[in-house]
């Protein structure tokens, strides 16, 4: 399978605790990975993700624009070329803090795509 | 854990099949992940994989640049924002077609990375 993540849809993410992040599914168990699940996030000028943690750890890379990744305490200034592995139970949230699109992938295990 | 990938360590891949790879490990078990490594291959001007085939799948994402991917009998033009799964036994090779780097994402089975 190969793909153009631009000819992918993009869901708005719904939620009282984010804002302006869309979600595209780029690769899944319908493309044969059987147990993991590649999103590509975009956050919008002003967007952030919920400040959160659950059981699951996810692998990140970003692809464009600049932005914070808050994990276990620390900010991290982040922007393309950046890999993140987010462990299990540890409190993250990835911000935009530019005038322009902030986008990264994020890799979670098969049934954690939510 | 979160890092730049300027900051590791490029290794060059020695091969009679295989010009101008240069891999980098991104995120490995040490970082976290226990199943899967995240590596990132530069293909610098002339640059090529080798056309092979292996019984674990690989991910893929183009990170910069632009080339082929070859993938079981056609010849994919790909750019940054292309993804790929590449299924086990399947015949696959990545070659830089331009005069500037062409870098991808390519993850793999833990104990695959070679």
């Amino acid at each position: 399978m190969v793909k153009n993540i631009k000819d992918i849809k993009k869901i708005k993410l719904e939620g009282t605790n984010l804002s302006n992040v869309y979600k595209q599914v780029a690769i899944n168990e319908n493309d044969g990975w059987n147990d993991y699940v590649m999103r590509i996030f975009t956050l919008q000028q002003g967007g952030f993700t919920p400040e959160h943690s659950h059981p699951w750890p996810h692998i990140n890379y970003v692809i464009e624009g600049k932005g914070t990744l808050y994990l276990d305490g620390v900010h991290y200034t982040v922007e393309d070329g950046f890999v993140a592995y987010i462990p299990p139970n540890s409190i993250h949230q990835f911000k935009n803090t530019e005038d322009r699109e902030f986008k990264f992938i994020c890799i979670v295990p098969k049934g954690y795509d939510k």
